[in-house]
């Protein structure tokens, strides 16, 4: 059995990489080329095109990423987006991935009651077989006990949702409670005893947060309130976060967190000068590189 | 273009029933009958045996409960545990319904960051086709307004999780904020202004909110709190709420709310001496009558 963050940690330094890719396939935005090809081709109906020619675009990524890509973050809804075939592609993608030896989170944002959990969990950690999934904590301890359990007992990675990246979290996450704590210092909190459990040999636990990017600030005092829980921080990139501002959430290692990136990375051919393949690895590059300055590492 | 809420008001009133079946297909829990006769089938592996023995337990029972059932409502959990072929069987399902005049009410409890969000409206409102989608609202706005833009657009239902019906809940929804609300009264409060410019003739908007039957206090303030907002009960039967618990969480029309019950349904040949089908059409119809009698109907 392996432990999810001492995999993730030992990938970290093995690569030199803090990079996660995240895989947000849309076939509007896929290099003219790979469409052309796949608009000469026979196919069933759209959805098989569409999900044919971002097989072909991802898989084709996966293998020419290994060096500068720690992670894959395969995210649920753009492949649901394309029907039965989009989600047959999940499965094939999340199987390839870990071939190659990347860690896989399948970011899929459930939840639900225990009996439902249960059932995305199983989805997502056994079926899929992804080395873990991304969680939403409304539901409180016992919806996310499917998924901590496999945590505990099994060394896969849950990513709580503590504070997201988008505009409008704090509407909710960012609202005062009577005691004074913010509603997401609140779930730091409650995830500091979702994690027990499960630390592994580096003093990390496999229970771990999403933290946005986009508020540096809140993130340097989440690293401070969390030690030894793995961060996942979107917003990189697309979404306007920068090496620089992630300094201070990296632990005193200059490791502990993965920072995502997809838009940016997959469609890169579209600002840089170089074939898709070859922009992709560019711009994966540059982030690997930035990031490894930023944690005071290179 | 129908409207969402006028569809199911107009619905509950035809069919006398307030009643929601929840398909949460679970293979080990088919009656043993249609378990025996797919055992016997040749099929490529195990996920398609068991979509293949989902399949028939569910298109039969759709076809036969017509009467007592207002809407249906796939749960993507147990559909994603069945890999690739639950999820293409889960389209099937939706559409299979549709054509029975079913509403269909697809339970992703979906939430995401805006861009993400949208993939996720298309997949499971247009690509799948459901009437409505339930959505998580720990983003805030910007990740609802996908969801929030087809209410107002195209008529389509969009279930936002209030307070959720499992026993830990309170962790979060009932934590105090700093001017006395909860934080489900938070979210009812801006759940009113996300269902602005959604309202049909009947007065009722097409966003709606999930209020869990088992906390029929909270249920009833809600109930006070929001006129002409939709509630979707789950908690019914398996999880332990009764119909007298929901009496004042109907309007004063002995309307306006739907009532989920799935495994107390499916799997009633349980605990009843009759065939799987009628003894799941038995329970539907106890529930159907008992829920029009709470309404103060029968």
């Amino acid at each position: 059995m392996s432990h999810f963050a001492d995999r993730v940690l030992a990938t970290i330094e093995a690569k030199r990489s803090h990079v996660v890719l995240g895989l947000d396939p849309d076939y509007a935005a896929l290099p003219p080329a790979v469409r052309d090809k796949h608009e000469a081709l026979d196919y069933q109906d759209e959805f098989d095109r569409a999900a044919g020619a971002c097989r072909e675009f991802l898989l084709t990524l996966l293998s020419e990423l290994v060096h500068e890509v720690v992670a894959v973050k395969p995210q649920l809804a753009y492949f649901e987006a394309l029907g039965a075939p989009g989600y047959a592609l999940y499965l094939e993608v999340v199987k390839a991935a870990l071939s190659l030896g990347y860690v896989v989170i399948a970011d899929a944002k459930r939840g639900d009651i225990g009996s439902t959990a249960e059932a995305y969990a199983r989805a997502h950690l056994e079926v899929a077989g992804a080395d873990a999934v991304t969680v939403n904590p409304w539901f409180g301890s016992d919806g996310l006990e499917p998924f901590l359990r496999r945590a505990r007992e099994e060394g896969k990675g849950v990513f709580v949702l503590v504070k997201t990246s988008n505009a409008t979290s704090a509407e909710i996450q960012d609202q005062e409670l009577a005691d004074g704590d913010l509603v997401y210092e609140r779930i730091a909190g409650l995830l500091r005893g979702w994690a027990a459990g499960t630390r592994g040999e580096r003093g990390y636990a496999s229970v771990a947060a999403v933290v946005g990017g986009t508020h540096p600030a809140q993130a340097a005092a989440l690293r401070a309130a969390l030690p030894g829980i793995l961060f996942l921080v979107p917003g990189y990139g697309a979404q306007g976060a920068r090496a620089t501002d992630l300094a201070r959430v990296f632990d005193r290692n200059g490791t502990g967190i993965l920072v995502n990136s997809a838009r940016a990375i997959l469609y890169a051919y579209r600002v840089r000068s170089a074939p898709w393949v070859e922009a992709a690895r560019q711009e994966a590059e540059s982030m690997r590189a930035a990031l490894w300055r930023a944690a005071g590492r290179g």
